[in-house]
């Protein structure tokens, strides 16, 4: 069994982290650490734990968490924005802990120039340089379904290049719409994020200066500006993206054949990924993905417009944060990919 | 005092014109008539208005509400689509019903082609030609909040024409992607509405083929074809629409510097409009607007991609049919534009 | 016009008040004062009101408040606990403001011996001593929905007492089973009204313990002790009670002929009283009333246990606060006392 | 493994249960029936599912899923009340089929008097002869959480005998205030469920007439009437009961003493039994269990009116059927009776 330190549980993505480590079958949870609560219980946190997590439920301060690192096969971070960067870099200067391997669920590391050894976690993408990795930056919930969306797209060229040129794209903005639930703003207790004040609402936030932008930028290796737009829509999990791309045909086609040329070119992308579905029957919703690790895609070709819709959506916490950082560990420590991840959506 | 009656009273639209017009300063509810619940009381229907709505509460058949229409001075009708065409085409040939005018919430009468004499309601675009109609076409709900979002720029050409040519807006598919509240779908018990399937999820439909695309297109008078997408979330009510619009700005200008000129020619385009307020504070949200007849518009420039984003919310019961369609019996009967509605927005 | 100072406008019962004082036909708002946004105004922190409130939308501190008070003809308090009762007190030995009137929505002066000038203003209750008050404590919103569907039963012994004996409720504790949205809790930023931790929950708390209880027993002149258990449910706003009251018949009796004649006897003793509607129809639902000023109230008789049970439902932010305390303006200054508060329930 | 035939899988009962089956680790699912969708894939119903289930995708009718119970060791039944009697009758009668044991999640097998065979299949309560059983009628959402939460007290009569007589409850009613999400109700396409009509709303319903009283009243084995309150709060799954209980205790004890006393004795009562969890942190929320099998149940006494409250909460869709179902297999199969059973409550 795999021994798993995590630093930062109190959070949502924190304790969905937890819940999913505590059901994987080949890792343990050595230490939960969180300065907020040290020395209390994650079930005091979290009431609807109690009785489960009894070996690992008190938690260390963040030093004592340091100390034990020696009995540790990975830590797991899930600190607020900036919090990663130091402890990280101490580990990687200390020769005793060579063997330790880290995934950071933050984005201290997410960003080329941030670090060498850092690769981006993006399983589907990146999978390869993952399995050889030390230290993982996990991904963030937006750029997740965002990049998903757009690989295959732009990096099968050639596979399109009887319908469009994809350097085309660079002259019309991609656009990404997309919407969220409010777990993932975090769970501080701020007056915009009561039940009161999101109930019955929707909004637009951080059009143009959200940092997930040059995080779909870099992931998808673009030279060009992005267009996305995050709103807020009042439901507790859930990511759903509409991602406006216009298509230059060079020949007239209807949309039924575009979309399923599109359909058998990322169901061929995403042959060996068991949680990319490319979805046949109908574009896909938010409940079709809630409480599991899959990321579902859909395509909309519009022939009066020219515009190919793609629809991706996922679960935040799962496939856009915990679900993912576990899919992470499952390649670095070369076990199945699903391992502790087989769960199937909710249906309501 | 007007009086009116109302055909096709148990929808949600139906409803909140009952409600509407029972608080109306100037007009009295002469009868209410419903195919499907003729005899019963409207109170019967929704148990809230008990101990309201007694003098006119007991619902007759079309064929009943048609002989008493001498009595009234204003028909309005909340039926499915296709069922008003018939009805209207009759009372227009009826000598003895000159005097009757007609608001219509359906989509019958809003295309052009449809019939000589019908006007587009939607008030602050057309506020002259209501004011002289005899029957009004009450626009769809998606196209309210667009076509207010988009008439100023697309008709002030020459305000703008120092920053960008409007032309080129033909070359740059304008894109709205819309999310609404369930109300709009409306009363019919079908299973993909109940309430278990709506909680928690959120889903783009009909995108490319939805009706109001081409509503849209017309009012604003365009000739080029316009990217619609709308989507389910999970509120009762209320519609919010990104729009992205691609400005060939002449010269390097700064973000803020756009917004405001887009607050200030806006602003100055419905100075004459109560209910359309052009947001300066923040981008607008959903719940600005939900249970009052406003219209809120905001203005996002990314400098990065060139993009603006217009942000139009309304309440699409209020507003975007049931408001609208006492707006415009205002401006046919010369009362105050507001009167009868100058309900605040809900706080929550 | 009645000039009005409102203290305390940002909670969202001081906002709910700010919106009904705005549309009152016979009431100006003079001045809004708020501590922790002096300077400020109000629709800075409730965009939605933005183009409304113009006269009076900065607010003052409460010092600034209490200069200006000799203008005003009263003053409406929603202040946290304990906060009221040195302000008030002070006014009420200030001779230069004999003239001035007080309604609190705080429980500062809720009870008996708190203060020997306070009036319990729970409108259909204690009408005529409210309409002769200078100091009106506004009831919790609990306590409105429970005393208001209790008191006919205890006050009109002689009416049921050939059905049963009154004191006999003495021997089967009255249980209230109470359900409120969240918006009663109020708008501090705390991580357990978050909308991720509301959302999908409903729970009981403070049973035994709620300050409400003493209230409703006070209200209702009863010597032993009810129980109460307040329950929150995932909704913004509103409150429905189930009351459960044990009938000691002296007949055997159906169920109907019970709940006809509670239904008769409570429509007799609420026949002066706007607000308050005896249900025939159904048992009420918490959509009847919210947005509304209403008290619906409803009864069904269990023959096989005896019990009766009795449905009462309110707006908590309406008639469990600021809607009533306009009514006791109303009441206070000799206004209809429906006056600013004839807004239907919203239907969704 | 052993193979499970499912019939009426389109339901929200149906569909957990598919999927529960799905990932159990000694079941097969053989094949799924449903006459309205035969011949449809489950996937075509609920296309959360595509790319899962595959090998039983396609579903039968009835007819056709008889004919194959040869092959299959399990029945489970999903069926609208009254459907279930004629199906199961005729496999009893069927000497073919001897070897086939049925799970019935209706209600038509679960009153002593509807068939000699058949046991109740509360898993806590009737273990041993759950085990023994050919024919188990699952219990119902809310006598699972009424009857989980009162069995130890009426059984454990001289645990408590110090303090109160058990026979003196039958002198206090009991009363059990439920609040049940909206899937319990079924997805029969009917207006009243529609989201707009259960979004913001919550209400009373059947009081003294809802079936599952007596279901109650006979798992209890009581002999006087029990009241049952079931209430319609806005969320999709999950219920709460708060449960009235008049002790008359012979000596004056603290309220901590008291819950201590029942934590106790309920947690030594449940030992053995996985799911059930005797709160002694705080008292259970609605989102402790949803997701999950659990049935948590905490305590509070009120010194002031001697009612002790019992808070009893399950996710309807998991222990409350579908969860409960597969417990049930577990036991007359000889599996962990936690097998395929192990989700954690979903945290938000």
């Amino acid at each position: 069994m795999v021994k798993a330190a995590l630093l930062g549980a109190t959070g949502y993505a924190g304790q969905q982290l937890t819940a999913l480590l505590h059901g994987h079958p080949h890792i343990d949870i050595y230490t939960i650490g969180s300065n907020s609560s040290a020395g209390g219980r994650f079930s005091d946190e979290y009431g609807k734990f109690v009785d489960h997590l009894d070996d690992c439920d008190t938690m260390t301060s963040t030093d004592e968490l340091m100390k034990g690192l020696q009995h540790c096969d990975v830590l797991l971070l899930a600190l607020p924005h900036g919090a990663s960067k130091e402890i990280v870099t101490s580990i990687l200067k200390d020769s005793t802990l060579n063997h330790l391997k880290i995934v950071d669920l933050g984005s201290d590391f997410r960003f080329n120039s941030q670090h060498p050894e850092a690769v981006y976690g993006l399983c589907e993408i990146n999978r390869e340089a993952i399995k050889q990795a030390r230290l993982v930056a996990n991904p963030g919930c937006y750029p997740t379904a965002a990049v998903l969306a757009l690989t295959p797209l732009l990096k099968m060229g050639e596979q399109f290049e009887h319908l469009l040129k994809v350097e085309d794209l660079a002259q019309n903005t991609l656009i990404i719409d997309a919407k969220s639930g409010i777990s993932g703003a975090g769970r501080s207790p701020v007056t915009k994020h009561l039940f009161a004040e999101i109930y019955g609402n929707a909004y637009p936030y951080k059009i143009g200066d959200h940092p997930h932008t040059n995080e779909i930028e870099q992931a998808l290796e673009v030279s060009w500006p992005i267009q996305f737009t995050p709103n807020i829509i009042p439901v507790n999990r859930g990511i759903i993206e509409n991602i406006y791309v216009k298509l230059s045909l060079k020949e007239s086609i209807q949309s039924e054949a575009i979309e399923h040329l599109f359909q058998e070119l990322y169901s061929d992308y995403y042959r060996q990924s068991p949680f990319v579905r490319i979805r046949r029957d109908r574009l896909p919703m938010l409940t079709d993905v809630t409480y599991s690790n899959h990321c579902d895609i859909g395509f909309r070709y519009d022939v009066r417009t020219g515009l190919l819709v793609i629809v991706s959506t996922i679960d935040n916490l799962m496939k856009g944060a915990a679900g993912q950082a576990v899919q992470n560990i499952n390649l670095m420590f070369g076990f199945d990919e699903s391992a502790g991840l087989t769960h199937l959506p909710a249906h309501l």
